[in-house]
C-alpha cells in the first residue's frame, strides 16, 4: 500500500504551474501516540495556494520544496490513537495533498458529521469558502437591509456564497463575472439582483446602471482592473473587503494601479483585509448558519470535480484561468471503503 | 467702510495658486432678521481648501467662480439679529475670506469663550485640525498603549497633534517630516519618539529600525512615496487613517501607485477615510479633551500668521510648498476693536 504524495519541487514566481510539483510514491505513515491516519477522500484546491508557496512574506510559513503541498481535505480515520477520534469518522483538517496523512489532533479542523449533506462539502461551502462569504461580509463588510453588495467573481466558490448571504440579509446584490455563462449562472443559479460581464465593453457604465446610489459594500476578490471600476463608485460610508487578488498575476514587484487614498477620503470609505483563519474562534456560528441555509435551500452551491491525485499539480493555474464552476476538489478515493 | 472679499476667479486643475483668486471691495452687508454681523479677525488657510475649489467630486459642493473663497474664521459680532448672540462676542463658523459676513447661525460652529486662550485657536488646535487628529486618531485608529503609531506630515497643524494625542495615550509614536528643521521640531517640541526626514535617504530602512514590530497605526496627511514605504511595513491588524492626500498635485487622473490589496490581505490592516464634518456630533467632547491638554501644557501647536488679507490668494500654494510652521491663519484686524 502506498502513499501518493504531490510534493512542492520548484518555488513559482507567479501563479504555480504543474511544473512546480511532482507526484511521489512514499509509504503509509503510522500514527504516534495522540495522532490519527487520516485516507484522505477529497482534497482542496484553492486561490490562497499560490501565496502558500510563495516566498513573498505571508499569514502563514511558505511550504518547503520537497514537502507535501499543505491543502485541506477531507477523509476517514482508518486507524486512532487519539481518544476523541474512531475509525470510520469523517474529519476534515490540513491533511496536504496525499493519500494518506498521520496528523495530531491540532491538523484536524472537524469532524464531519454523517447528516446527509454531502463529505465534500466540508471543503467549500460549509468549509473556508462559505466560513470566508460569511465573516468576510457580516463582520468586515456590515451590510444592512436594503444596501447595494457589490461581489467579484460572483460565480465562484466564495463570491457565490456571499452574493446569496447578502440577500438572505435583505440587500439588493450585483454580480460581477467573466463571461456571459458565469453571468447567466449569476442571476439564475445564485439570485443576485444584477450581473455584469466584466469582459464585456463599459464595465463602468454597467455598474453605474446596476448602482445608480452608489456600492455600499464591495466584496473584492479580484483587485486589478474590476475593483479600480468599482472603488470610482463608492456611496458614502462603503465598506471594501479585501479577500482575494485573482486578478494579480504576481506582486513582486508589486504593480501599479490608481491611487485609492481620494476615494476612501471622499467617501468615507474602509478598505479591509480578512483572512478567514482569524475567525477560527467563531467557525462554529458560522457553521451553523450556513448549514441551516444549505438545508433550507437558500443557499445553492457548486462543485467542480477533478478525478485521480494526477490531476492536483496543474490544479491551481486552472483556477487562475478561471477554468472551474464552483469549488474545486480531486477526488482520490470513494467514500465508502 | 469697505468689505475686502477674496473671491476665486479661475477653478484651478490641481493646486490653487495666487492668480486663481482676486481681492475686489464690495460694501458691508446689512444683517436679515435671524442673522449675525461678523468682523473676521482671523482667515484659516488650509490643506481642504484645495477639494473645495476642485470640479472633482467631493464631499461638499464646489466654490462658485465668482463667490468668495469658502473659509472658516474667528471674528467678532457687531450687530446681533439673533437671539443667541450678541455684540461683541467672539465667534468662529464658516464666514469666508473677506472682512465681513453676514451669516445665519447654522454657518457659527461656535461661540469663541474669553477663557485666557488665544481665539486664534478656534482655527487650528482647538478648531478641525485638532478635531481631526483627534477623532481621525481615536476613531479610525483605535491606537492602544504599546503601539506603534507613525505620522506624516508630523511637525503640521495636525499631524503634531495626533501625535501628542498618541503620546497622552501611551504609544510609540513616531514622525516623518521633511527636512532637518522639522525632524528636530518633532522631537523637542512635540515629543515624538522618533523623527524620520523623507528627503533623506532610505526612508524604507529608517522606518524599519524606528518601527522594529511594525507599524500599528498609521495617520496619513500624505497618501503618495511616503505611504507606499509605511504601508509596506504595517504590523498584523494595523490601521491606516486616511486624512489628507499632501503630496499628490492632482487627482485629475488619479495618479498611479503600487496596489494596496496585498498589505491590507495580508496584514489584516484596514484603511480608512475620515471627514471630520461627520464628527460634528461629538465636537464637544473633543474641545473638552484638546482644551484640557492644552492648558495642561500637555500639547503644543503653532500658528502661522499671516498680515493682511492681500496674502490670501497665495497663501494655499505656500502650503504644498511646505513653507508654513504649523498651523496657517491670516490675520485681517486686531482682537480689540
Amino acid at each position: 500500500m502506498t502513499n501518493r504524495q504531490v510534493r512542492l519541487k520548484a518555488r513559482p514566481a507567479g501563479i504555480p504551474q504543474a511544473e512546480h510539483f511532482e507526484i511521489v510514491d512514499a509509504s503509509v505513515p503510522a500514527p504516534r501516540e495522540g495522532q490519527i491516519l487520516v485516507r484522505n477522500i477529497y482534497l482542496s484546491v484553492e486561490p490562497a495556494m499560490r501565496g502558500w508557496v510563495s516566498a513573498v512574506a505571508n499569514y502563514s510559513e511558505p511550504v518547503a520544496i520537497g514537502a507535501v503541498m499543505r491543502s485541506f481535505a477531507v477523509g476517514r480515520v482508518v486507524e486512532s490513537r487519539h481518544p476523541d477520534y474512531r475509525a470510520g469518522e469523517f474529519v476534515t483538517g490540513m491533511f496536504g495533498w496525499q493519500d494518506y496523512a498521520a496528523v495530531d489532533a491540532e491538523a484536524v479542523s472537524r469532524k464531519v458529521p454523517d447528516d446527509g449533506l454531502p463529505i465534500s462539502t466540508a471543503l467549500g461551502i460549509l468549509g473556508l469558502n462559505g466560513l470566508t462569504a460569511y465573516f468576510g461580509l457580516i463582520d468586515a463588510g456590515s451590510p444592512r437591509a436594503g444596501q447595494t453588495v457589490v461581489v467579484s467573481t460572483a460565480a465562484g466558490a466564495v463570491g457565490s456564497c456571499v452574493g446569496q448571504i447578502a440577500k438572505i440579509l435583505g440587500c439588493r446584490t450585483v454580480g460581477i463575472a467573466g463571461g456571459p455563462a458565469k453571468v447567466r449562472q449569476c442571476l439564475e443559479e445564485f439570485g443576485y439582483d444584477a450581473a455584469l460581464d466584466y469582459k464585456a465593453a463599459d464595465l463602468d457604465g454597467a455598474l453605474a446602471r446596476a448602482c445608480p446610489q452608489g456600492v455600499d459594500v464591495y466584496f473584492d476578490n479580484t483587485a486589478g482592473a474590476i475593483s479600480d471600476t468599482v472603488l470610482s463608485q463608492l456611496a458614502i460610508g462603503a465598506r471594501v473587503v479585501i479577500c482575494g487578488t485573482a486578478s494579480i498575476a504576481s506582486w513582486d514587484p508589486p504593480p501599479q494601479g490608481p491611487r485609492v487614498e481620494r476615494h476612501l477620503l471622499v467617501k468615507r470609505a474602509r478598505m479591509q483585509g480578512i483572512v478567514i483563519f482569524d475567525y477560527a474562534p467563531r467557525f462554529a456560528e458560522g457553521l451553523a448558519a450556513l448549514s441551516a441555509w444549505v438545508r433550507e435551500g437558500r443557499i445553492r452551491y457548486r462543485e467542480d470535480i477533478l478525478e485521480g491525485i494526477e490531476a492536483a499539480p496543474g490544479a491551481i493555474a486552472g483556477l487562475y484561468r478561471g477554468e472551474n464552476q464552483g469549488k474545486r476538489l480531486i477526488r482520490i478515493a470513494a467514500e465508502k471503503p
